[in-house]
């Protein structure tokens, strides 16, 4: 499991950051990279890193600002001319949906592939199988903005094929059994707890993405004690005024949700072409006196996302 | 009047060549830019360039496939945000403004200038000023698919100032009616023909802009005598039948156009993806064999297009 930023701008391109894009590669999990928002020139950003289209196989919209979504039409398009043909799921505010499909029959482009459009208006769990459950939750900005709480489920225990050697059990079908913790009986009558052979289970990693926004309580409850915490940082320190009117959050009240949130890492990104270079640093310090597991990501950037050490 | 080629890729962006934009820049001319097509990421390629986006004042769209237009409404939001405050003009097929419409009103976007849509039906003049004439002609593409002859007007002749002194005709509001070419009577009774103390009219240019097309005879009527002549070139020497099912040119059938139209330079641009670094050099010089004054164009390769010279 790993982030992938493909454009950690705020608003317009710029000669250094792209417009939003964030990829969560999921490939050892299930074979798939799930895009968050897609800005324009995502496709382009993708050709330089190497994701390949054909495995996206959903994309989430936090909101309907160009900066999020204008690079969807070209996108769906590149991933069909270059094999795609498995179906894909967008998950967005209502209108995502309008906009995909115009944008694809002005232009008469035709899919290999099905679109299904998931359009959100409830806050709740919008996506659920046997690995991952995703959860979103409606944020404060200008226009209807989600974030997304990505959860994996825990991984069962291994099989300790060791110790059930040690104890001279035989290898079957009835491992299968012992795997997920039941109670057997084994031929020569012996009962055997399954939970005394497997390790202990590996708790699944929790990914936050919070689109644009300002200071809000959802935040904290999509937030808490997420391994990552992706948060937008338009504004800098001493800059909440500004934030709060143009619905947007300062990098220190970022901080102080992953704080708060008891997160394990927060990741800033939507970072505005005001802060180049070394002021992007200075964002990441400012913050870190109040939440020091701080990075200010940069596009192109890739961040593992490891399990929690088993104690 | 320079050509600024942003985008000479085909179909979907590669590493080298982005989708489809050609900028004219007549900032002597009129202080303006216009450009032909509008693909996803020519925003970002304008970044790289030294192209101000509020000097656009035009931007004619050949047809509405993706790679032609899908960086429309982010362009469009940047010239805004970036100051641009003055009114644009779209033309393009019946179709544009609906993408345009709906892009713009989904994201919420609200621009600092008026946008009019030309939606174009009818071949014909589609603009005309005192400075410029713009001719449209449909070519054969798999949609409706135009092509734009662009003449300049001819310059008028410059007032010979020496000449004048030397036969003691004294300045003032004479010399305006001298430079227009009547014929005037000087207080001290002597007729004087304009026409003898103005030197040559300088022709104006004409640049010709393919868009995607089988070859077709209307290409020929656009392209009569341009001094520059921009084509696509999706396929290669021996892939007519390809050209042909896919509603594209060779570069052989851009370079016969162009000598039988008796054009000045040809450009070739629409390379497709599958002729890379010393293979576009190839379609350069078989196009050569043809008609000698040809290049392959890149990204950001600029074009100077110079008056002819008097003799
Ligand atoms: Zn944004
Ligand atoms: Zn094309």
């Amino acid at each position: 499991m790993q982030l992938e930023f493909l454009g950690t701008g705020s608003g317009v391109p710029g000669k250094f950051r792209n417009v939003a894009a964030t990829a969560l590669k999921l490939l050892d999990e299930c074979n798939s990279v799930w895009l968050f928002d897609c800005g324009e020139g995502t496709q382009q950003q993708i050709l330089r890193s190497n994701l390949k289209p054909r495995k996206i196989n959903k994309i989430f919209i936090t909101h309907l600002h160009g900066d999020h979504i204008f690079g969807l039409p070209g996108l769906l398009s590149s991933r069909s001319f270059q094999g795609g043909d498995t179906p894909l799921t967008i998950y967005g505010p209502k209108g995502i949906a309008d906009f995909v499909r115009v944008s694809l029959s002005v232009s008469q482009t035709k899919l290999a592939y099905k679109i299904n459009f998931e359009e959100l208006s409830q806050p709740g769990v919008v996506f659920e199988d046997d690995k991952f459950k995703v959860t979103m939750g409606e944020l404060d900005h200008q226009i209807t903005c989600y974030g997304f709480r990505i959860e994996e489920k825990d991984h069962q225990g291994e099989l300790l094929v060791d110790k059930l050697k040690e104890a001279n059990i035989p290898s079957g079908p009835v491992y299968g059994k012992i795997k997920n913790g039941e109670t057997v009986t084994l031929d020569d009558g012996r009962e055997i707890n399954g939970q005394d052979f497997i390790g202990p289970a590996q708790k699944g990693r929790t990914v936050t993405i919070i689109g644009d926004t300002r200071s809000n309580p959802t935040s904290y409850n999509l937030a808490q004690n997420a391994d990552v915490l992706v948060h937008e940082s338009t504004f800098g320190k001493g800059e909440s005024r500004l934030a709060h009117n143009y619905y947007h959050s300062t990098n220190m009240q970022a901080a102080k949700l992953a704080t708060k949130a008891k997160v394990g890492r927060l990741l800033l990104t939507h970072v505005s072409a005001r802060y180049t270079g070394k002021m992007a640093y200075e964002l990441q310090n400012q913050a870190k006196t109040v939440f020091n597991n701080t990075k200010v990501v940069k596009d192109f950037d890739i961040v593992d996302i490891p399990f929690e050490k088993n104690n």
